[in-house]
């Protein structure tokens, strides 16, 4: 029974997308402590740092240290982003095994972000990709896409579904060997997820299997639903939803990665993440970051009373 | 296009099960005012009143009151909640169009909310709907069977799907129209939801259309995606999501009206409801309840850059 359930990937990004878009530096040694403590719990997929320069972005100096760190877990998979092919060459020395390259649909975010259009983002990755075959790493180093504002953006509004297509091709013939969409700016809808994974999925050839998904309008778990439903089997998110850009006052970002692990298990899925152990690690967040908002339902409500007690009853079902 | 859209009934039932849950009073000037606004909004089903002792629950002492200026909008659909025969004859009196008799499924909640049994709730559901019967009012008013703690119970915990299956039966036989599954203390998640309906929908035959879904856990969106797969059609929801028994620190209970109508309509499904018509009534509980903390993911983060422009698009492509 046990070994039936399907299996989803959760992704922790809070050491990346979550500490970059606050103002306050997490000391070294609390990220080392969250990367552990997660990993006790269960998660094997974390991107832990991005290779911005340091002058831009001082909450990710310590990248090579906590890539470090993260790789003495030998079946945790390190994922880093890179703007740039600097970057991806500084990522490939540190010897992560995915690198996560981020190309904005919307021009408009692409010009503001990056001040780059995002055919000239593209051209950047297939840089990446054949830096990435010369280091005679191809079979080690999984190279990501990762398509942001996909479902609208906060400079230019909605974004077409055919932009979107026509970067999933240019990507695809750039060498990627995945493709993750992300709703940078919360705006994905359950009805717009749908519509845009039923077109884009037979373009992807399979390739398409990541969803990062913020919960700005409470439908990050909705909008999971939809994408599970057209063949998504990995989904980012952050401890307490820390990070991914909120931009109105009391508005939260990435979706919490208990809510989503709670969901996902009610469902059905194995994630092999352990709740309990999940929900604890909130208080490493509490610890280090005090002036930092920690979201997330099952933080403030707490577990089903009995939940852990039918936990223990399927493990022993199962032993 | 517009017209082929599949139809989905969404219930306002703040008036009742919001205001029964603090501890202040609207005044009957700010009921009204905000069934107008919702009216206005494009809301036509609300739960407005329960018939419980004014000593016990002086938040409902002006039930005919509301009832009646409820009742002067000619296609709005008016329902009320009754605990008991005496209620039911309150409220056929006032000339609802649905009365709503609630059914504990757990034993445990049944005995410290009512003092009766789940069986002994159902038999004075029996009475009356003999009593609607007997009135001649047979077809004019609706009885639904609001069977609560279908999904969980902060006082025993799980709830079988044996147990809420033999309740389903009774009230059946009793001769209820509709049946309605409410997860009163937020525990539904979409596995059980999918389980739940799935067992339950062949034996309803039909007449299993609504369910009730609070949001303690993040989770009444994607519970309210799996019920539409399996057939729901009318969703209860609160303005700013209000009420509906919290019972931890900061956790939210009812679903927000905005947040699902915003799902539903991205979803295709045709609510009736202008959203920001319906969001601009949240002012009349932040001015009426200026101690009550207001819920829902819209309320805080706004509609999306372009919605209003993308709806007014879609009037006039109608038009």
């Amino acid at each position: 029974m046990e070994r039936q359930k399907r299996k989803v990937t959760v992704q922790e990004v809070g050491l990346r997308d979550g500490l970059q878009s606050i103002a306050a530096i997490m000391p070294t040694s609390d990220k080392k402590r969250w990367i552990d403590a997660e990993y006790a719990a269960g998660v094997r997929h974390m991107e832990v740092a991005s290779f911005v320069p340091a002058r831009l972005l001082p909450q990710m100096a310590d990248a090579e240290e906590v890539i470090a760190h993260a790789l003495t877990y030998p079946d945790l998979t390190v994922t880093a982003l890179v703007p740039n092919l600097k970057g991806a060459e500084k990522a490939l020395a540190a010897g992560v095994h995915r690198i996560v390259a981020p190309i904005s649909v919307s021009a408009a975010h692409s010009a503001a972000n990056v001040r780059k259009t995002p055919v000239e983002m593209v051209e950047e990755f297939g840089r990446i990709r054949a830096l990435r075959d010369a280091s005679g790493k191809c079979g080690a180093v999984t190279l990501i896409a990762g398509l942001s504002t996909v479902f609208g953006c906060t400079y230019q509004g909605a974004v077409p579904l055919e932009d979107v297509r026509d970067i999933v091709l240019r990507v695809l013939d750039a060498g990627c060997d995945i493709v993750a969409l992300a709703d940078t700016t919360g705006h994905a809808t359950p009805g717009q997820v749908d519509q845009f994974l039923k077109a884009l999925m037979p373009v992807a050839g399979g390739k398409l299997s990541i969803a990062h998904f913020h919960d700005t309008r409470g439908l990050a778990l909705a909008n999971t639903i939809i994408a599970l439903q057209n063949g998504i089997a990995e989904f980012d998110a952050t401890l307490a939803g820390l990070g991914g850009c909120p931009h109105a006052p009391g508005a939260s970002g990435n979706v919490a990665i208990e809510d989503l692990v709670f969901m996902l298990e009610s469902m059905g899925y194995d994630t092999g993440i352990d709740m309990v152990k999940l929900l604890a690690c909130r208080s490493i967040l509490s610890e280090a970051l005090p002036s930092e908002t920690l979201y997330g339902a099952l933080g403030r409500a707490g577990l089903p009373k009995g939940y852990s007690t039918k936990q223990s009853a399927v493990e022993k079902a199962v032993a």
